[in-house]
């Protein structure tokens, strides 16, 4: 999925993507570098700094729990500006960072970290499902350690739907590199 | 530290160095992609892939211990192809993945893990310390957990000897970003 409309975060899906060094171009978090914003406090705000967070992904279990604590049908990933769903991993967003996904086309990505939730998605579920109350100030406590992960891409390639992914978990003690 | 010699990895100490996206230009590891070893065996070998080991840093008082293991008085840091050597942190290589290292330029790194001990520093040892038996056999265990962190430039910026780095500890709990 591409957030590629420049007044929004919110990702709409493609018949394959690109994964390329940076991200999937012309998506809203592509590049080899980005600007600091809230999350980098140690930055001044707008400082060019390397980006990690090229590609987000959420898991269906994830997006399942996240909906029932909201007491909702379901949550698309699309409102939450994902770039992959994956199926399989229940609790995707513990994965370590460092660990490798790794797709049949050789594309990999390294995990790293969790995504930490912000309050904007949870106006884009208000948005739209208007008939539930609450739901943008329900939000970040719902998916707070389910908002899936961050990676960078580290072997370019092409990615599509029902893609079987191979995942090496980082042990710290015996780490990857 | 820099490693401008085809022929070998070893360092040599410079009166600053500019950090880029990358690492040191010039230096054997500098480069935002690398090509996959034996440290990446699910890349065929050559591959391109996003170098996370731009940078390595070990601590005086790691290669102290490493030292002592040995039977010697010094190791230098040069022999183990180090690019920065640090003091006042004497469990540099358990500084977890995503920590960050900030110097006074501006200039920040990420840290992305431990790196593991390979046998050819041992050689290097063994050279300039001929006397001493079997150090090329013995480095790696003395080296075991000891052998410094590899970081990924975030930040670019001028570096130099006596800098007082600020470091902010990433806690996989309240992970920063």
């Amino acid at each position: 999925m591409i957030a590629d409309q420049t007044e929004s975060f919110v990702t709409r899906r493609l018949e394959e993507a690109d994964l390329t060094y940076g991200g999937i171009p012309g998506d809203r978090h592509f590049g080899i570098t980005a600007r600091a914003d809230t999350r980098q406090p140690m930055y001044p705000k707008d400082t060019e700094i390397f980006n990690r967070r090229q590609i987000s992904i959420l898991s269906v279990e994830e997006l399942d729990v996240i909906a029932k604590e909201l007491g909702v049908k379901a949550i698309l990933p699309e409102w939450l500006g994902a770039n992959l769903l994956i199926s399989g991993l229940s609790n995707l967003t513990q994965l370590t960072m460092g660990s490798r996904l790794l797709f049949p086309s050789g594309a990999g990505l390294v995990c790293m970290g969790e995504n930490r939730p912000c309050r904007f998605p949870g106006e884009v579920i208000q948005k739209n499902l208007p008939m539930v109350p609450e739901l943008e100030k329900k939000f970040v406590r719902a998916a707070y350690k389910k908002r899936g992960i961050v990676c960078l891409v580290e072997r370019p390639g092409t990615i599509k739907p029902g893609d079987q992914i191979k995942i090496l978990v980082n042990d710290f003690a015996n780490p990857l590199q």
